[in-house]
C-alpha cells in the first residue's frame, strides 16, 4: 500500500500520538516587512516550487460523540485513501469531536493531541500537517474565530472557549507548498492573498459551514479564493448529522485556479478523489497575469507576520 | 416623470454634453496613509452615510457600430427607467462603441465625451456619474486595463490604445455612497476592500465579460465582492451581439450583501429592476462582524491614494 504523503485535518495528530512534535513550520526565505502584492513588487513575491501532479482525497467523515469511534473512522478513511493512491489526504474540521463549545474542552488533547488542541492551558482549533513518513510538518491554529449571530439561523461564539492562532501557516511538503486555513478563515481574502504571495500552490481549508452559510457561501468562497489568487483550493467538512446540535453542510470540494470544480461531495460521508496539476498555475497566470497587473501604486497588502 | 438620480455608465456623458464638467469627485474626510481594515483600526474606517432604499435599473443595451443610434438607445432606456421610478440608472461598459481597440479612437469624445474618453491626447475607459439634476458628480477611469491572452479563447490588450486611471472613485450621491469600477477592475479584491473601508454602500461595475470568462467568473466575482465586503454590487453589460468581434456575456446583475441575487438578465437587451435597502448593511455586519474580526496584527491593506 502506498503511504500517505500528508494528512491535513483538524486533529490528525490523534492518529499519530507517538510522533514527535518538534520542528513543524517549514522555513521560507524571509521577506521584507512590506510584502507588496503588486506590479512593481514581483521581486518581493515568492515563486511556487516546481509543479507536481497530485491525487487528493477529501475524507468527509461522519463525526459522532464517541471519540474512539471517530479516530477509528478516520484511520479507516486514511487507509482507504492511501490504498487508492492518494498523495494528499484531508480530514474535516473538528473530526474527532462534536462541534460545540461544550465538547471542545472534553475532547481536547495535549501534545500531538487531537483537535481541539490544548496547549499551556489554552484551547485552539488546530490543523496538523504530516509528511509521508509520519513526521509533523506544520500546525495551523485557526486565526479568525467563528463568532457570528444570525438570529433564528445560526449563533456560535468560538471565542468563549478557544484562543485564536498567532500566524499564517505555509508548509512545504513532498506534494507541494500548502497554505492552511480553518473554516471561518476562508472569509478573509487577505489571508489567501498573502498565501499566494508566498508561493502557495494549494490552500487547504478544513471547515464545517452550517445550513445557513453553507448553501449561500461555501462553494462561492472557495471559488473566489481560487480564481482571485490563481491557485488550488480544497475544503473538507464533516458529513451532515441530523441530530441535535450543530449541523454541518458537508459538500467537501476541490477547486482549480479558474474556479473549476475538480471534485465535490454531497452531504453524506464519503471520500472525494481528484487530480491537481500544479503546472496549470503558470499557464493560468500567463494567460491572465493578475499578480503583475495589481496596482501597487494605489494599494498594498502588508504581511505583518514576517 | 420622475427624474433619474444618477446615470452611471461608460460614457453617459455623451447624453449630457451640455453639462459642466467641473467638480466631480466628492471629497471625503482624509484618512491616515495607512488605512487598516482590521479589528484595531475601525476608527480609521469610514462609516457609510444614513441608509436609503433605492430602486435600481440596469440597462443592458444592444450596442452597434452606429454611435448616434447607440446614444438614442441609451436615451430611450434612461427615459423608460426614470418613468418606472428608478433612482439609479446604470449603463454598460462601452455602451456607445463596439468593444475593440480599432473603435476606441474613432468613437472617443473630449469634454463630457462618451466612453472612450479622450483627454490630453490620451484615451481612457471612463464611467461618468451624474446627479438627478444632470450635474457631473464623478468620473472613474478604469484602473486595471484588460490585457489577457487565453489562446483560442479570448485575447485582448486594452493597453494598446488606453491609458489606465490614476485612482479609486467614491461618489456621494442622493441615493447613497457609490464606488465605481469598470469590468476587469472587479478582479482585484483590494479595490473593493478599500471601497468598503471608505463606507461605500454599492459598488457599480459597468462591464463586458466575454464568452469564456463570463460563464466562469462574472456572477462569482460579483457575489464574492459583495459577501466579502458586506455591501451591494451592481453590474451592467452590453447585450450579446453575435456578429464579428467581441461578444459580450450579458447577464447584468445586482447582488446583495449576503451574495443574494436581487435581479439579473439573460443575454438579450432589456432593463433589470431591483430594490436595494442599504439598511441591510448594518444588520449583516452585526450578524457577522467581519470588519472587526480582521486580524490587523497579521495583515493590513494600505490605501496609497490618500
Amino acid at each position: 500500500m502506498r503511504s500517505v504523503a500528508v494528512a491535513v485535518g483538524a486533529g490528525a495528530a490523534a492518529l499519530a500520538a507517538a510522533v514527535a512534535t518538534r520542528g513543524g513550520r517549514t522555513r521560507l526565505p524571509r521577506l521584507p516587512l512590506r510584502t507588496l502584492c503588486g506590479a512593481n513588487a514581483t521581486k518581493e513575491v515568492i515563486d511556487p516550487p516546481p509543479p507536481k501532479k497530485i491525487k487528493v482525497a477529501l475524507c468527509q467523515l461522519a463525526v459522532t460523540d464517541d471519540k474512539q469511534r471517530n479516530i477509528a473512522t478516520a484511520r479507516t478513511a486514511i487507509d482507504e485513501a492511501a490504498g487508492a493512491g492518494a498523495d494528499l489526504v484531508v480530514l474535516p474540521e473538528m473530526w474527532n469531536c462534536p462541534y460545540s463549545n461544550d465538547s471542545f474542552p472534553t475532547y481536547a488533547e495535549e501534545v500531538g493531541g487531537s483537535i481541539p488542541e490544548r496547549c499551556d492551558g489554552r484551547l485552539y482549533n488546530t490543523c496538523f500537517v504530516y509528511g509521508r513518513d509520519g513526521r509533523l510538518l506544520g500546525r495551523h491554529r485557526k486565526v479568525h474565530l467563528f463568532d457570528i449571530d444570525i438570529p433564528g439561523k445560526i449563533t456560535f461564539k468560538e471565542s468563549l472557549t478557544l484562543t485564536p492562532g498567532e500566524g499564517l501557516t505555509v508548509v512545504d511538503t513532498e506534494v507541494g507548498r500548502l497554505g492552511i486555513g480553518i473554516c471561518y478563515d476562508i472569509r478573509f481574502p487577505e489571508m489567501a492573498q498573502l498565501y499566494a504571495a508566498r508561493g502557495v500552490q494549494l490552500i487547504v481549508y478544513p471547515g464545517a459551514f452550517n445550513m445557513t452559510t453553507g448553501p449561500a457561501h461555501w462553494e462561492l468562497l472557495q471559488k473566489a479564493r481560487a480564481v482571485d489568487n490563481q491557485l488550488f483550493v480544497a475544503t473538507c467538512s464533516p458529513a451532515r448529522s441530523e441530530g441535535p446540535g450543530y449541523i454541518a453542510w458537508g459538500h467537501s470540494t476541490a477547486v482549480g485556479p479558474f474556479a473549476e470544480i475538480l471534485g465535490t461531495a454531497d452531504e453524506k460521508a464519503g471520500i472525494v478523489y481528484c487530480e491537481m496539476d500544479f503546472g496549470q498555475l503558470a499557464e493560468r497566470r500567463a494567460n491572465m497575469p493578475l499578480r503583475h497587473q495589481k496596482r501597487s501604486d494605489l494599494y498594498a497588502l502588508m504581511d505583518l507576520t514576517r
